[in-house]
């Protein structure tokens, strides 16, 4: 069997070290870590489990890290994660989506076996799958635990990539480039959006011949004829009319690594409003990729973006940017960086960020996007794909 | 435009109606829903937009409820939800995936400004996507407002579905069919299981001639090889070889509303030890459809389960199955209802569950399951789809 393990055990090893030199600097004990993303970057574990509670534990004490979740997960956490049997923890299936049990109950009773000597944890108070009654549950079962918020603790480290983590993000790139072809093909006139959603699926899951895709966080989005002024509606299956616009927003995805990638096209000639806001959009982006290089700023780079797209007479009161990389649904951002004013985040070599100016107006919206890393001397996007062009 | 309204105005009442029953009962003035298929439930809101704080806020005193969300999307809030514009409220972007800003900050500053009369409400403390930081900051910012938790109110009332909802898990079964019958068409020695996967999600959305496809809750699940041992794990791009087992989980969605399948196939003759498993499976998934009828208990449905599968040798000591219906990702599943000892739950018609009697042995697992829908006499499953077949 080709090997679920994604990197060495050795880069394991390193995230890990970073990870307790910073627990240590925050004087914690124990890290509890319940994103899914940051429980795959410190142990590989790899699975659609999140649905259920489950969790990391990174010991300042111990070597390894625990894995904790559902016990017919713990399978999968043999074939994905490089950690040793013994640091598998799980929890029998009465405690699923059961009223009067919860999972963290089962954890809390470990914690208090084990590990009494434990006094400061840090738990992601704002991690998706961490819930108010997981919480409380390890407060009340820990209750000699001081808890203290380590909600970027982890992402912060990843924004830094490794350069086998960016040649994943590079095949995602190639990835993304096919799938928005295979949605190009398709948006004809006639054609059912749901179709062209389809074939966008396809071709991110199929991948390349040498690299099947992974499924990405998000599911495309494609905004169609009146709806392109709501970026965050899915697929209908209407049919696509001559003029109509409509917006694609994918990302290619290998081994839960993300490119993400925006274009907007329309059934025949785009009209004047459009190709306009269009223009304006393209110009925007290539001021700023022209001036990205490590030592600019996360809101440098946004008002490079506001100066070329005010003198076109749109404005653009949203961040057009955010770092990314390893991600899990619902989302491919890694929630450090964002391109906006007041964000000091100095560009570094290795890090990502999804490049995404999109504007709506009352009525209409145009969204056009780069995913980039940053290099040397510059950066260097990972998907080559026109950003012009009509379907 | 096709209305992207999936139910009458009269339907979202009569559903309210009967939360708001719930509320005065557990003495709530509101209620903060934040799980996306209760939001959906109640207001229609439909959008990949809950990897941001997002709330339905029902007030006992007002007649509609409030939509609280992104700037960006109440665009489609506008286009899916049935509310007037004055309840739609949104915070705007610099609240984004900020370190000291956070979305609830403004929720709570416009409860205090407006709902300062209300003292009690409900929380959902189990729902994805309601943090913990985003309770202290509701708990920090309304702080004379006594909160309760309210996890299960509306989910309580979503398993007893309407016709049109049915009627829609009906499409969904159908669209089931369809992705499991281009999977296993797919799943020949030498493809990979990748394009098996990219086929199926083709398959999922384009949906059928009269019904697009939406995205279901879940990926498809495909332990193939030596990982069917491990049920949360996704595909790899490894190739079929000639005696592969291989699981397919998936389900159908249409309008959000579920139908999920799964189906053990093997690439060739399928072994011994397979399937001797299978026909205790598929003995087991016969006796408890025969069985389903208006009045029996949830553990009376698995006890007749563990009858059957225990005559074969075999144990499973995890839940047979549980309600579905609309949901969102992560999971499929209703949270109220499952299939095991000691749920009591009895069941009624247009009650909808997924039969999912998956076994799992140290080396090799087997999941064949059916959706069924709990009807006057008996119960009818959403999809026909042979049980017993080899690739």
């Amino acid at each position: 069997m080709r090997s679920l393990k994604k990197f060495s055990k050795a880069e394991y090893g390193e995230r890990l070290q970073k990870v307790k030199k910073k627990m240590e600097k925050k004087g914690l004990d124990a890290l509890f870590i319940s994103d899914p993303a940051n429980m795959n970057y410190l142990t590989g574990y790899d699975g659609w489990s999140f649905y259920v509670p489950q969790m990391v534990l990174v010991f300042l004490e111990d070597e390894e890290p625990y894995w904790f979740g559902r016990a017919q997960d713990a399978n999968g956490a043999r074939a994905t994660a490089w950690l040793s049997p013994s640091q598998l923890l799980s929890y029998s299936d009465e405690y699923v989506h059961a009223k009067s049990k919860h999972p963290m109950e089962v954890l809390a009773a470990w914690v208090k076996e084990k590990k009494k000597n434990i006094k400061r944890v840090g738990v992601e108070m704002d991690a998706y799958y961490f819930s108010p009654r997981a919480f409380e549950c390890l407060q009340t079962g820990c209750f000699w635990i001081n808890f203290a918020d380590a909600q970027h603790v982890v992402n912060e480290i990843r924004m830094i990539k490794s350069d086998q983590e960016i040649l994943y993000m590079k095949k995602a790139g190639t990835i993304a480039e096919r799938a928005m072809k295979a949605g190009v093909d398709v948006a004809k006139e006639g054609a059912r959006v749901c179709d062209i959603a389809a074939a966008i699926a396809q071709a991110q899951i199929s991948g390349t011949p040498d690299a099947g895709g992974d499924y990405p966080s998000i599911v495309p989005l494609i905004p169609a004829g009146s709806l392109t002024f709501a970026p965050h509606v899915t697929w209908t299956d209407e049919r696509l009319k001559q003029g109509d616009p409509l917006i694609i927003e994918l990302a290619g995805c290998f081994h839960r690594y993300h490119a993400p990638l925006a274009r907007t096209v329309t059934v025949g000639k785009m009209g004047d409003r459009f190709l306009s806001l269009v223009r304006a959009v393209m110009e925007g982006i290539e001021a700023v990729l022209e001036q990205i290089k490590p030592g600019i700023t996360c809101e440098e780079v946004e008002d490079t973006w506001q100066r070329v797209i005010k003198k076109h007479g749109f404005t653009k009161d949203s961040r057009i940017g955010y770092s990314i990389g390893l991600n899990y649904p619902p989302d491919w951002g890694e929630h450090t960086a964002s391109l906006r004013p007041g964000d000091q985040t100095i560009l570094q070599p290795n890090m990502a960020f999804h490049l995404m100016p999109g504007v709506w107006l009352d009525d209409i919206g145009v969204e056009i996007s780069e995913s980039f890393v940053v290099t040397e001397n510059g950066c260097e996007t990972l998907s080559q794909f026109p950003r012009l062009l009509s379907s």
